[in-house]
């Protein structure tokens, strides 16, 4: 067993503190991963206080994570010792089913196993996730990180990356193609860099006009504040695609309203009330709502990839893992550009 | 201009009842229709009522119009007098937008016009509908109609053939697919011989475990009572596709929960308070919803040409005009088996 240090949640009310628990032993088929940097999602926040349900204490959350491989198991193939790696939201699945064959292992029949807040395919292990020193990891659930990158900045692109990534993929996006971005927090930022990077024109929709100029310097083209009902008239049918990356309570119909003739309005924000969406918005223009999680291994080491290729990394702020707490209260003000990265070497002093 | 007997709602209140008004003279463009039979659509009664707003009476409903052409004007080319043809939901649209350009015109960018409760393109005719002795309809926007099929069980294929046809064709139903139906009236009988056809396994999902003669005789293999929540749970994940016809207000997340990877679920129904969706449910398998009204008027030909081939037609049961009201309160009982057809000649006595 392997001693790490960490931070959790002991229960949904009381602030995240440290915490030290053991690892497994390396297994043959692992990776152990001495972590560098870890990510800050909205998703650690939601479960850490419970507000999806079923949540277990003490909880280490964290599923962005990246560090240097500091041990292999006999019969891993794919790593060395020294290698930069990362792990995302999950670290297991069924393997076999129909959806893990085809590279989908997060829509595992049987459920994925989570990065944390999960119970391990033992039956007896809870899974913990990055907000600590050390992680083990089966080899088929790590991905390879380029060292042409920021490492820090890479964190974000296991879970935030990956999570716009996949959608804007499904739905086809192109050069020409008209992309609108909701909630440009940890998710819509990427969700832009990304939609940017495949050639679309990309319009940034916001509350704020105060976000003009940082969108604009993501690379969106337009921008369109949503309570100006006419402003949001004009914009009535003129997207392709809407990525949806709110988080806050919120209805579709305002964005579905947006969409042209066959337009996809892509739902990444998990909201914990059920959005409204108007039947008469969806049957004009044939519009479609398709939700989408993360994405496969495979598509994350493409995503991982590509992004080494085109240099596209997160915008983040760095905290020390003792700022945890005051970190997710601007969170939840939407007070960071766009995604706080734990420095784990904080966790070691 | 053509006298026509008819029957109108003449305000949201009042039963509908005589009435009587002009056509407009033959154009040369224009195909003069004697109606033999109309369907009495969910959506007279809505309209009839005041019930989505911005009803305009009289009015003079019915969209599911089949008759003998008994007069053409100088220009037309596709249609001779003796011709069975049928008048649907819409009578014309802008014919230059993209979408009309792409045989979409039931999405025309400055919106189509409806066969009634509509303003004509010349801004000053209000279009009425089918509850009438005969129809004036510029040829592009009337179908042929084979003689194999029963004239009167034709009518409903006009709204609620080619509502149904046209989302499972744009979904790829086909043989092998896994498609549920949902809410077994008008619109669901015919997405049921549809996707039968099609040669997918068919459930029909319904409150009412009455309903299981009726839906395996109309090809179905599996019923699916839903308010069983056993019986609910086994269908998780089930489906690739689900036809939603329910006009009553309804969520759409107890339907969603049914799909499979990449699951779709079509919405052809209104219900006049917007659905709830769970973002959850969405994000899992990928699933997504989508609206789809009517069908272009290429595709309705389609539509209507491969039902003369397979020899489908409406369930129907014949009123007389003067039955319309209690037709109407039928209706919305659920009570018909499944679409009501007005044989026309009753109005001319």
């Amino acid at each position: 067993m392997i001693p790490v240090k960490a931070y959790a949640a002991y229960n949904e009310k009381d602030p995240l503190a440290p915490f030290e628990f053991k690892r497994r032993a390396l297994g043959e088929n692992d990776v152990q991963i001495e972590i560098a940097y870890c990510g800050v999602c909205h998703s650690d926040l939601h479960q850490a206080r419970n507000e999806w349900g079923g949540s277990m204490y003490p909880m280490v959350p964290g599923h962005e994570i990246v560090g240097k491989v500091i041990a292999v198991g006999a019969k891993v193939t794919n790593f060395k010792v020294g290698d930069t790696a990362g792990v995302g939201v999950m670290v297991d699945s069924c393997r076999v089913c129909k959806n893990c064959q085809r590279d989908l292992e997060q829509y595992c029949v049987e459920g994925m196993t989570g990065t944390y807040n999960a119970m391990e395919r033992d039956g007896k292990t809870v899974a913990q996730g990055g907000y600590s020193t050390q992680i083990v990891t089966d080899e088929k659930y790590v991905l390879h990180v380029s060292d042409k990158l920021d490492l820090k900045a890479v964190a974000p692109l296991l879970c935030a990356g990956i999570t716009t990534y996949s959608p804007l993929r499904y739905a086809g996006v192109t050069k020409g193609m008209k992309v609108g971005v909701v909630g440009l927090g940890g998710l819509g930022h990427m969700g832009v860099k990304f939609a940017v990077s495949f050639g679309a024109e990309v319009t940034v929709l916001s509350t704020s006009p105060s976000k003009e100029a940082d969108a604009k310097k993501l690379g969106a083209t337009n921008f369109l504040v949503t309570t100006d009902a006419e402003a949001m008239k004009k914009y009535n049918g003129y997207f392709d695609v809407i990525l949806d990356a709110i988080s806050a309570n919120h209805d579709y119909t305002k964005y579905l309203d947006l969409l042209d003739i066959d337009g996809k309005l892509l739902v990444v924000g998990l909201p914990s009330e059920d959005p409204k969406v108007s039947p008469f918005s969806l049957i004009t223009n044939r519009r479609s709502i398709t939700g989408s999680m993360i994405g496969g291994i495979k598509e994350t080491q493409e995503m991982l990839d590509y992004c080494a290729e085109k240099n596209i990394v997160a915008d983040v702020e760095m905290i020390n893992m003792q700022d945890i707490n005051n970190a997710y209260e601007r969170m939840l003000k939407g007070d960071v550009k766009y995604r706080f990265v734990i420095d784990i070497a904080s966790l070691k002093k």
